[in-house]
Order: structure tokens, then sequence, then C-alpha cells
């Protein structure tokens, strides 16, 4: 980067190392520039008209808390160096009685951190320059104004004085001379407003307004320098994630005035639309004004389209301006202008913020346009955000009233009416009526309900509660635990405080954020327009990761091929145990006393899984199908304890028939046998398996028997069964051996052969950490990083989330939730073990993530890293997934 | 090791690879000799009376299996050879029909395995043979007696016929000629019963008795090699962690006969008392026997000192061999001896198995005869076994029944009369009756019965339940999760199957055995004899792990002094929560609603709190004392929903006043919002006193104070605080901050400084992936074993131990249980890794065990090898740790 080294003062030569002019400054050193300074000499150094400055850089904002909050003196230097300059550049002097230099002050940090600093504007006035600018520009209203501005902004800026004792001044003043409008008030009046703002200063902040410029300015770099650490900053990059190293650059730049007359103004545009993508300027401006107006919004600013008629010319430089912004940005520009009298001023641009929708379309619109290459489209989205564009959600909220906040269990939007029990919910959506169905806590008793139902609320429950993990698996939106609701079953009523619902009451449910509100909001359907299509195209070149669906039914399974996944990562089998016509069969099976029992109703089961599997090969031909074996606990298929006891209390009330209480007795017997201290950690996964070895077998044979029956149909298997929970290569051993022996008797059986991969879910810490011998008895490693998540951390997700982790969020002692983002530190390590130690043994294991960090962009990023082969999320994530994988690949390419 | 190499075969030189003869081979190579063969050589090599033989080694065993089960023909060249040298040492032939030699054919493993391997005595009679031995001993009924066992023992050894069809052949001659014993059988009738007992032997193996002594031989080989793969060789060997390649060795060795005459016998001595480890000779002989029926019980053995008076110099012999045996092997030996026709004969000597109490007593009474070096002794006692030394015991359960097995809970044993609350508990052992606690669990809420009782039986809960936690920490036997018994609390009666008991009724509880017996057992002291204490001494000069315990009260420390404990290494406060009178300010600080009113519960605990710890300090004076804060979830200190509702159903239904229904609704109402699905990774530990700073900062202040008064009175205070379940260096800092904020600010207000160190449990598995960073944070670590297995490994211990850990071994996908034993490949892999990344950045860092592992001698070994500077466990298992601790140092020196 150049230096200002070609200005003397008094004859000496000085080395600048911490103030850049910016025709000067290198545009690419947007760490010391900030993004606002490297822009400015971005476009000064194009030739865009720019009113001349200068930029403080970042480091200096360093040195100054280095150095217990003061300037440096060499910096003091190197700043009045920079006003010789400018003041030439300008033809005007700071202070000057004649030709007064105004300057703006405005921080600019590397990364955007829009609204979180300070600004400071006309700085420069005094009591004798406010004279010469009412002289120069004919417009004594303007100067006072211009100088009672200052006043103001510089109390508020570097004396936290608030703005309210200011702004009564101009207030009463208007009331006194019964004006409406700033612009209405008279040259004298004005000067009565400054003399009082002077006082209300000298007043608040203990002394008077400094008359010398070169303190204003000292006062004004330093208070910007400060604004770095102040409350709201610092939780913004927090919020952000932002380092608390990188400081903030100043610029110090020549004021140009929007508010001199009627030929002046000020506005912002953006290149593109911001919410829609749309090709065309966008914005607004207001005549006669600073910007600070149109951002604090003291006045409704004109469409920009106005522009072209109020002032023809400077509408069509503007256009000329944007296109040649974007053309060299080569992205959508956010612009902020200024007119005076009549000459286009440009005082900052910057990158636009857009709506999901938009970025999609804007860079493929931009690919089109030849302006940037479609690996690059790919780097102009992000992931995460693309979400949004994939659920119904609500148009607007505006009208509606917050019922309650709970957790955002199922992502999506839905409207309909309550209703309380699963029967009911059945019954009204058969007449047509759309439902919401609100339970305290769902089992599989409700699944019906789920189904019919546009969406559930439940009292009870966490992230991982049925309702949540059938909701999330049927892309219905959830919102569950939300603990303020009261249900009274008896009155058939919902009450959130002081709010009261009836059944039939409309409700409007948003799963992502997880709020309910009550009445009828109107709903956007999900849009997958043409142009994220492309962009899914263009991901699918670039990435290496596969990109596989999370999906237990064949409903799913058909969801995520239109989504576009490879294959099934994770096909749960527990939820096809879960059917309304299923839950007794099953409920028999737990209920058997011996395996003989057992076997009998799993031969019931067996043809429906079978019949299931089927379905899910035909769906997915010719691409991998990972099924997991029955993974939860088997108290989780009876009804709970409390509601068979109050059960048992109704039916033994109604005094009836002795075996229909002798049944549900024997149900709550096996409940309490069944129950367990901590379920996570208890009898689950492989140790069923283990245990009551009659399950995997049927399930083992349905495998088989649905892949030999889809194989005769013509139909391309590629079958991966998955052991879930394994803590030991002995448990894995154990169970493969036995899983092999069914396979192969099933296929001597029915004279076919089908070939199928064993492998495991790596979920269990112990499991990654002995990942070496696991691997000799594993053919794949997925990772299953929901549980080995809950595990490493001993957080209980259903408990954490309820009772502490907004706590560990509050006092930053967590800045992400490791069950959406993983945690790279922690579990990370774990599984980077796992994959180089399996490896180690086994060169061709195939890797992926099944847990739900499969769909999340920053943990794709590190699946990226360890170079997995897969991962896997739920449909309606695949497109977020494709993109982010695409991304990762791009960043690992540039990096590595 | 010299080989059989000067005798020749026709001419022909062979070098032998596989067959050792006892006065040849080399006594140190029991790999290849095993153990008998090893000593056989040894005592033929120090001229000790022994009959010739040989040894095949292990690796002919191996090269048996490797071959298909059958004897490679190099193999049996060897063996032939060896014969040749047999028959020139005894002056017989095999096979001779003048003078045949006799032999017998012995497994012997590298490993003793009493009575799992397979014997064949007399080996070479056949029809001719037999009349030679009866003319050579003058005693035809010998002779065909002798060839009768041949005959009946080859057959099932060799091809594994019962032995009742031979028996049944013997009982019915005796019973056809009117005869008592073998003995008065005639001649005559001896042949007849050989004839029946051949004819027996070919109808069941289906081919004749072999005539030919040479295949005899080869079978009974096959046979002993075979008996290494028999079902009852495998289940020992799994039993004991013995590896499957060891194989056996075979001895074959010319027969020296007891059977001969009264003139004959045999017998098994002890060198010293394998009970009480008194020198002195102890055993048994029979007169006129072979050394079978010793071992069989067939007839009942004399006592040896008989043998003084019926062949006083075969006696004398027999003391000067055994002090020979006991001088050379420096150890108590286990001697089989038999005496043909007055000349003494030794078959066998190994060392001796013997009691906790005999081996500690041998052990020091060796070191003060000169025998052994006093770090020898150490390694002559099984650290895991002397635990039975330290607890109360039943002296003897014949003549009780059985009530019922349950989990072994907490060790001892306890005698006492029934009762079902606490409250009679109180009451009885207020008049000074002995009672036994019987509850479905315990809660809080029973802990004074808990202390009153002498034992405590439930029927739910597993090794981590609240009752088992108390019990051991008070060191009272307690026996949990016995699932059949039944508690009527109308009619005050336990039920087991049949059984019925009263309240008053006496029971016998053994907690060690985890059994309940009907009736009033004896019991007997816990013994720690002198020479424990001396063995405690050379202990505490060898090891370097430093032995601290986990000691909760004064009471607990100061027998954890007396057991020799040099520190706590873990106080866990929540027991000081626990006592009855605390109880109800517990339960108001957890029912309070807002930190001001949780704050006014903990102001009246801090002076309870405070009296604890000072007490704890002065008992502990000069060593070191880790005080960990609140673990547990709060709804532990709340008596359980169950309860709660049916003392509400109970209240309502007598009409109770308002404000106690109130009461106990609140506290309903508060445990159910309290509920968790996984409480072990819930809200407890560190994130209890994250989200409820009010209750560590208690427990911080009166931890300081009481160091403060300890101090001031004289005591010198080391004082280490310990947070749990830390998962992350944030968590930490923010409590380590906040605790040193509170100890600083309650020092200045009592003038006084206080040093305290703050360290950490490592308990999550993240905190072990994370011990880097978290070292930064932590001047110690203290490994939670317990909770880390559980985590690790994804084990509830109280699912766990229940339900599936039993199937697991069963099907020997565990070998030991993780939670007694530490599973150093996968927990020990993290805790290897927290040791080595926590001590990369912090090399001062203190590490230690605190977990139950901490007591248990494969464990320590475990701790030493990773270089921990101290285990801490119950005190109780103390002097175990200081024994095992020692051991551990000199395994690791010899190793390393």
């Amino acid at each position: 980067m150049e230096r200002i080294d070609d200005v003397t003062i008094e004859g000496q030569q000085a080395r600048s190392v911490w103030v850049y002019a910016f025709d000067q400054a290198d545009p690419r050193d947007r760490t010391r520039l900030g993004g606002k300074g490297a822009n400015l000499a971005q476009m000064v150094q194009w030739g865009l008209p720019v009113p001349p400055g200068f930029t403080i850089t970042t480091e200096a904002c360093k040195a100054f808390w280095q150095a217990g909050e003061r300037l440096p003196d060499h910096l003091q230097s190197e700043v009045s160096m920079a006003m010789l300059r400018l003041e030439r550049a300008a033809g005007k002097r700071f202070g000057d009685a004649f030709h007064p230099l105004l300057v703006s002050v405005r921080s600019g940090a590397p990364v955007s951190m829009p609204g979180m600093m300070d600004t400071i504007l006309n700085l420069g006035l005094n009591d004798v320059t406010v004279r010469a600018l009412a002289y120069q520009s004919q417009n004594p209203a303007f100067a006072y104004d211009s100088y009672r501005r200052l006043i103001q902004m510089f109390a508020n800026v570097v004396f936290h004085v608030p703005l309210d004792p200011f702004e009564h001044v101009l207030q009463s003043a208007k009331a006194r001379h019964g004006c409406k409008f700033d612009g209405d008030l008279a040259a004298g009046a004005w000067k009565e407003v400054v003399a009082t703002c002077l006082r209300v200063y000298a007043e608040r902040v203990g002394e008077p307004f400094p008359q010398d410029v070169h303190t204003q300015l000292r006062l004004a770099i330093e208070a910007v320098f400060r604004s770095w650490r102040s409350q709201r900053a610092m939780v913004y990059r927090k919020l952000h994630n932002l380092s608390e190293d990188l400081g903030t650059a100043v610029n110090v730049q020549a004021m140009v005035f929007g508010n001199i007359g009627e030929d002046s103004g000020t506005g912002v545009i953006f290149t593109r639309h911001p919410a829609t993508g749309e090709r065309a300027l966008f914005g607004e401006f207001l005549v006669n004004a600073q910007g600070e107006e149109v951002v604090a919004g003291t006045r409704t600013p004109q469409p920009i389209a106005e522009l072209a008629i109020k002032m023809p010319t400077v509408y069509r430089s503007l256009i000329t301006v944007a296109h040649q912004l974007e053309t060299r940005f080569r992205d959508m520009q956010d612009v902020e202008f200024t007119v005076e009298r009549g000459r286009l001023y440009v005082l900052q641009t910057r990158n636009g913020k857009r709506t999901a929708q938009a970025a999609v379309k804007i860079a493929i619109d931009m690919v089109h346009e030849g302006l940037i290459q479609p690996q690059e489209a790919l780097l102009r989205v992000d992931a995460q955000h693309l979400r949004q564009l994939l659920y119904r959600r609500l148009q607007s909220t505006d009208g509606l009233a917050v019922l309650t906040k709970g957790l955002p269990a199922s992502p999506g939007a839905a409207v309909g009416r309550i209703v309380f029990d699963a029967n009911t919910a059945v019954a009204w959506a058969g007449r047509g009526e759309r439902v919401i169905l609100v339970r305290p806590e769902t089992t599989p008793e409700d699944i019906h309900g789920v189904l019919a139902a546009e969406g559930v609320v439940t009292l009870h429950g966490g992230m991982t509660s049925h309702a949540a993990v059938v909701a999330r698996g049927i892309g219905k939106p959830a919102v569950c635990g939300c603990d303020d609701l009261r249900i009274d079953m008896e009155k058939l009523t919902l009450c959130a405080g002081e709010a009261m619902l009836r059944e039939g009451d409309w409700v409007s449910v948003d799963g992502g954020m997880g709020m309910v509100f009550i009445g009828q909001g109107t709903l956007a359907e999900a849009q997958m327009a043409n142009e994220l299509n492309e962009l899914l195209a263009i991901a699918d070149q670039v990435r290496r990761l596969r990109v596989r669906a999370n999906a237990d039914t064949p409903e799913d399974a058909r969801r995520a091929r239109e989504f576009g996944a490879e294959g099934i990562g994770l096909c749960r089998t527990e939820h096809m145990f879960l059917s309304p016509a299923r839950v007794p069969l099953v409920q028999r099976m737990i209920l058997a006393t011996h395996a003989v029992e057992r076997k009998a109703a799993l031969d019931e089961l067996l043809p429906l899984q079978v019949a299931d599997f089927t379905e899910i090969f035909r769906v997915m031909d010719g691409l991998p199908v990972t099924i997991r074996l029955l993974d939860p606990p088997l108290h989780e298929f009876l009804p709970r304890e409390e509601e068979l006891v109050a059960n048992l209390g109704r039916l033994r009330a109604k005094a009836t028939s002795e075996s229909e209480i002798a049944e549900v007795e024997q149900l709550l017997c096996q409940a309490r046998y069944l129950r367990e201290a901590n379920p996570m950690m208890g009898l689950r996964g492989s140790r069923l398996g283990i245990v009551y070895p009659e399950i995997y077998d049927m399930q083992m044979e349905a495998i088989v028997i649905a892949a030999a029956q889809a194989v005769e149909s013509g139909i391309q298997v590629e079958l991966e069964v998955m052991l879930p929970l394994i803590g030991s290569t002995k448990e894995l051993r154990h169970l493969r051996e036995r899983m092999e022996q069914v396979g192969q008797a099933v296929m001597e059986r029915l004279g076919v052969t089908i070939d199928f991969r064993i492998g495991t879910m790596i979920e269990v810490p112990r499991a990654a950490l002995t990942a070496d011998e696991i691997a000799e008895d594993a053919s794949f490693f997925s990772f299953g990083t929901n549980d080995l998540t809950q595990m490493t951390y001993a957080f209980s997700r259903d408990d954490a989330e309820g009772k502490f982790l907004n706590v560990y969020f509050d006092r930053d002692i967590l800045s992400s939730n490791p069950f959406e983002t993983l945690d790279t530190r922690g579990v990370g390590r774990l599984i980077r073990w796992a994959v180089e130690s399996g490896k180690s043994r086994r060169p061709d294991l195939k890797t992926g993530v099944c847990g739900e960090h499969g769909g999340d962009p920053a943990s794709i990023a590190f699946c990226e890293e360890l170079g997995l082969d897969y991962v896997s999320c739920s449909p309606f994530r695949i497109p977020v997934a494709r993109i982010a994988a695409a991304q990762a690949a791009l960043q690992h390419e540039r990096i590595g």
C-alpha cells in the first residue's frame, strides 16, 4: 500500500503508518482499512464521484486501546498531515473563517456491523465557520441547522448525552415560531436554537462545546474508536461470532450536503431488488435532506423512480454509477448517495443484504450475465438461509397476537383450528377442516392425530420428543415444550396468561421460530424457483460429499429423491412400528414373557415390515439404502405410566369387565418393569438386539425378503444394514455374525443372493475411541452426531434445552447450540480420531454423518475437512446440504 | 534346556524338541513345561524322591491342535525315545510280560487349573502285564483292581464313557460276594470284575480295550491334549481371564503305588495352614490307597499327624521334604505324596491356595524367617482378596435359608430384625434392637432409618441408588434390587416365593455377596491383624501413588485416617444436605421461586455446612481435603413423585388442613417441574452452579469460613475445591472466577488468607477430549471414572446392571464389569489423553482418580502406568488400595 508520504509539514518528511488517503490506499487491505474505507478507496481509484477523504486503520484502533484509550502522538501528526492533503483536494481549509472544510467522521470495521458504530457529521463547524458556511451557501438556515446537528451528534457520540434535550430545543423553537417543519424556521430562529443547544451542551457535558476544530476531530476519532467496545457492538459481535480483536477503522471525509436546497438530496439504492432479486434499481431518496434522516425515518422518503422525474440528469448518473459499481464489485450493491446542488456524490457502497430468494436469483442472473463464474454463484448464498425457501411460511404475522413461544421442534408453518385429541383431529380433518393438534405431549397412540393435523403443539417435551421426531419426519410444523400453556380437557380450553382459546379456535403455527399465534394467518407456499434448481445443479458438479436423506417411509424417500437425495443414509425402522394398526402388535411383542410368544407377535409384524422395505427399495431404485435396526427402548412403544394409571382408575370406576382391566394392568406392569432411570443410556439399540435377538432377526429377515422381491421386479437394490448404539467391537461382531447368518438363511430359503453390507452408527464415545477395532467388523461408519453430542457433553438434549442451555448462551458459556452445529473441538475430535483410526485398519471404510448436523452448513464444512463420504439429513434439508457441500468443497480447495 | 539327545534308537541320533526328561529339563521354563512339569523337574534336580518321568511340552499341544488333533510323527518318535530312557531309569519295560513299567499320564498347564484337566493312572496294564504285576506285587487283588481302574479311567478320559457302568460292575460283584470293602474281594472275584469291565468297555466304546500299551499311551496323550479345549477347561479359563493359547503339557511318570498294602498309602499336605497361615504341617492321608481316592472323597482320610504314629520314618521324611520344598520354592507348598512299601515319593508340589488371612500371615512370617524379601511379601497377596478382612462377615450360612439374592450394593454383613420404615427402625434401634431396614427403595427422607439400621435391603434400585450410595458411605451392608421380594405395608409382611416374613423376624444380610438369609446368623468381626499392618507398612514404603479417601463426613474422615488415608480425594457435599434436620431447609431452598428466597434458605444452611467442614478439616489436619461442590440434580432432594401423589391422596381423604395440602401440592409441582428425561445428563453438577449461583456461593463461603476457623485453632488446612461435571473450559472458567471472587470476599471480610486450589472432576468425555484447554483453568484433574464410564459407554449404571449387563457377561461381550474394573481400552484412552494433554499445558497438574475404580487393584495398576498422583476410594477400600498401589509400583518397575 502506498503511504501518504508526499506531504511535508514544515519541510519535514514523515512516513505514515496508520493513515491512508482514499486515492492512495490499497483497496484489497480490508483488514486494516475496514469495509467502508476499502470501498471508498476503490471507488475513488475507479474515478467515481466520491468526496475526498482518508482512512485511519484498524491498527490505530488497537494502538488506541493499547495506549489506554489515548491516540498515540504519531497518529495525531499523521492525521494532521492527512488533513492538510484533504484541504488541498477540497480547496477549503479546516476551521477557515472564509472557506471552511467540513468533514464527516465514521467508523468502518473489516466486517459489516450495520448500525452498530458511531458517526459524526459536519465536523469543523464552530461559531466562526458557521457564518462562513451561511455565507458560502447563501442559506443561513442550512448552516445553523448543520451546526445544531453537529452539536447534538457530538454530545451524543462523544459524551453519551441523550438526544432528547436537543430535540426539545428545536421542537419548542418551532412551537414558539408556529412552524411545522424544520425548514420553516427563519435564520434568526436558527441562531437562537444553536445558542440554546450550546448552553444545553455546556450544562450536560460540563464544559463548553469545543470551538477548536482540531479538538473536535481528535475527540470524534477517539469516540469512534471507543464505540468499538460499546455494549451494543459487543453484543452484536457475540451474536455473529465476530472477533473482539478486529478493531474498527475511521473514515474522515469532506462533507457534501444534501440539505442545502431543493436541488440537493440524499438517498439509498440497491442495484437489484433485495427481496426478489429482480434486476432494477430499488431504493428511495429525500430532497433537501442529510443521510441520517433517511436512516432515522423522521421523514418519509420517495421511491427512487421519482428521482427520474425530479432530477433526470442525476438519475441517469446514478444508473451509470450503479451499473459501474455492480460490474466492478461483481455483486449487488447497497449505495448511499448525496446530491449537492445537482451534483451526485457516492458516499458509501457495500454488498447489499438480501433475502434467500433474492440471493439465489441474483447469483444465477449474474452467471447468465457473465458477471460471475458458476462456482462464484455458489458462494453468494448463505446455505443455512436457504431453508426458508423450502418450507411453507406465514406470509405475515401482523395483526396476530402471540399465544406462546416454545421450542422450534419442526420447521414450516401451518394454520388451523385447535383440537385436543387425536381422534377429534382425524374426525375434523375427515370433514375437510384444517386442524392443529394441541396435546400435553404425544405418544405413539396419537400418531394418527399427528398425521391428520396440519401441525402440532405440545406443552411438554423437547426437540427429541415423540411429537418433534414424528413431525420432522413427515415435514409438518411442530412447536414443543410450550410450558406456559394449560389445557383443560373437561372444558376443552387452552389458556396462556390472559388468553383463552376453545376447541375450534384458529391458531397459526411457525415451527421454525417456535411461535404460536392466535388467529388465522396467511400461508406462503415454499418456493423452489428455477434459479434454485440451477444453483443446485452447479453445486452438484462442484461438491465431493454425497448427500443422502434420513427417510423412514416411502413418502419420505420419494420427497428425498425429489430434493436430490443420492440415497438413504438413515432409515429408522422404529417409525414403522408406530402406525396405529401396528401398535397393538408391537405391544403384544413387548408384553411377551418369553421368546416364543415374542416371536409369534414378530411373525405378524414381518409382512408389514417387508411391505415397507419393498416400497422404499422401489423408490430408491439404484441408490444406496441404509436401514438401521430398531433403536429406541421398548417402553417408548407403550402408553405413558401416568396415562395407564389414569386409564385404570377410569376403567375401575366404570366397573369395566375384568379382562379389560387386566389388560391395562399388564401394560402398566410392563411399563413399570421397563422404566429406566436414564433411558437414553439404557436398554436400546444394539443392546436390545442382543437381549431380545428375535426382534433383529425379524427385521433382518424382512429386509432380505423385501430386497429379494424388489430385485425380482427389476429394481436395483444397494443395501446397507446399520447397527445402532454400538460401544465395542464385541457387540458389533456378535450382531454382525447373527445378522449375516439370518440373512444367509433367508437367502438360501428364497434361492436368491442379495449383496448387503453391515456397518454401524458411531454414536457412543467408546465406539469412536475404539474405532480401530470396530472398523474390523464394520464396512461403514455412520456418525450419529445427535447421540454422540449428547454423550460427549453428557447433555440430555430434552433436559438441556429446557433447563440450562439458554443460561449457557446468556453467560457466553456456549456460543452455539452443539445440537445444531457440530462441536468440532470435542465431538469433532472424537469423529476425527474415529475416521483416521478406522481407515488405518480398513482403508475402504465408508464414512458419513446421519445426525441432524448432516444438514447444517458449518457441520458439513467440517465433514468435508475430514473427508467423509456423505452426509445424510432430513429431506427438507437436502437442497441446503447440496449447496453447503459444494461451498465446503470450494473452501477446502482454496485452503488445501 | 538340555535335550534327550543321548538316546539312540537303532543307532539313529535324534534331537528332541518336544519331550524333556525331568532330570534334564530347565525348571525355569514353565511356559513350555507347565507348572507341574517344571516343579517335577525341579524336585528331581534337587534330589527329592520323585518317580522318574518326562514332560511333553505345551508346544507339542499346539502342534497337536494345528495338525488337526493329531500327534505329529516326530513327537511320537520323541515319546518313544523318552520311554526307552524312562524304562532304563525305572529298571522295567513298558508292556513287558515280567517287569512291566506302568506310568501315569497327567496334564500340566503353565498356569494352575486345579481339577480342570484329565489324568490317567496305571497305563501299561493289559491282560498280560496285569499278571506280571500280580506276581511282582504278590498282591493279585491290587493288580486287578489297578487294571480295572485303568480301564474305567481310560474309557472315561479318552472316550467320555461315564464312570457309573464300571462302578456298577464293582458294586454288584461286592454284593454278589457279600463284601463291604473293595479290599475284601478275592483275586478271583477281581478277575471277574476286570473281565466284565472289559466287556462294558467294548460295548460302550465300540471297540476292545487296547492291549497294545503304546496305543494306550498315544491315546492317553491325545486325550490330555484334547482336554485343553474341554468345556469345563474353557469355562475356567474364561472365568480367570486365561489365554486360550497357552496349551497344556503332558507329564508321563513311572507309577508308584500307595494301594499295594498296609505299608503303603497316599496323602496331601500343606506346609502351612491354608486358612490361618499357621506354621505347621496340615493335611491328610489314606493308608493303602491311590491318590485319586483322596481327591474323590470316597474314603475318609486321616489327619496327617496320625502318620507320625502309623509310619514314623515316613513322617520324618515328609517333614524334611516339606521343609526343603518350602525353603527352596520360597512359598507355602501343597504337596501330593505316595508311600510305596514304606518308601516316600513326592508326586507333585505347587504353591498352595490360601485364604486372604493366611496369605498375609504367611507372607509376613516368611519375611521374618528370612525366606523372602519384604517387597516379595507384597506380591504374595491378592489385593482384591484382602477386602474380606476389612468387613464383618457371616461366620457361616449353614442352616440359613436364602430369602433372596440381589445386587451386592455395599459390602459387609449384618444380622437383625426386619422393619419396613425408617421411623420404626429408629424406634426399635432406640430400645436396643438390631434392625434391618427393608424398603421398596430409599429416599433422602429415609436416611435416619438407614443410619439406625444394621443393614439395608431394597426391592428396587441399583448399585448407584440412594440406599447403595449412603450405605457404602457409612460402611453398612446393603443389598439392592431384590426384585423378587414383595412388601405388604398394610400387613407388614415380606414375601419371596413361598417364604413369608413378618416385621420383627430375623434376617442375615451379606452385602458383599448380595445375599439375604432367613434367620439369625453369627457375625465374625473384621480382622486387621498385626501381620496386615506390617504388610501395609511395607506397601507404604514401596508405593508411589498416594491413597486418599472418598469421605463425606467427619466420621468417614476419621475412619479413613485409621485405614491410612493420606487425604480426602472426594468430599461430596450433597450428603451433608441429606440429614433429616436439613431436608426441610434444602426443600425450602429448592421450592424458592427466585434467588432472594433461595438465598434465605441457603443462609440457614450455611452454618451447618461450616460445622461439617470445620470438623473434617480438624480430623484431616495437615492432609489435603478435596471438597466437591453440589453435584446431584435438585429433584433428588425431594420425595419421589409417586410418594407425593399417594401422600396427597391420603391427606385429601383425611380432609387435612388446606395449608398442609397446599404444601404437598407445591412439592409435587416442583418435583414435576424438575423431572428430567435423563437426570444423569441433566441439570446437575457445574450446570446447577451456573443456573443457581447462590448454591455454590453459599458452599464456597462455608468452606472458607470453616477453613479460617480451623486455621485459627491451629489446624493445618490443605484445601482443594472441586467443580463437578465440567464439559468445557468456559464452564470451568466461569465458576472458577466466581468461586475465587466469593472466596476472596469472605477472606477479606474475615481478615484471613486461606490458600486454596480449584480443580475439576473429569467425568464428561468432552472434558477429557478438551483437557488441554481445561488444564489452563484447573490446578488438578480428578477423574470421576464412575460417570466417565457411564458416558463413554452410554451405560446408565442403574439401568445396565439390572437389564443387560448380565446378558453381556453371558454372551462374552463384556469380560469384566467396567464399573468395577476400569475399561482401559475406551475410558482409559480418554484418561490417558487427558493426562498427557493436560500436563502438556500445565506440567504441575495434579491428577487422581476418585471413582470407585480408585479401590480396584487392576484399575490402580493402570493409574500407576499413567503416572497419576493419587487414587481415592471409600475408607474400607484404603488398605486394599495401599497394597495394590505398592504392587503396581513393583510391577511397573519390573516392566519399565
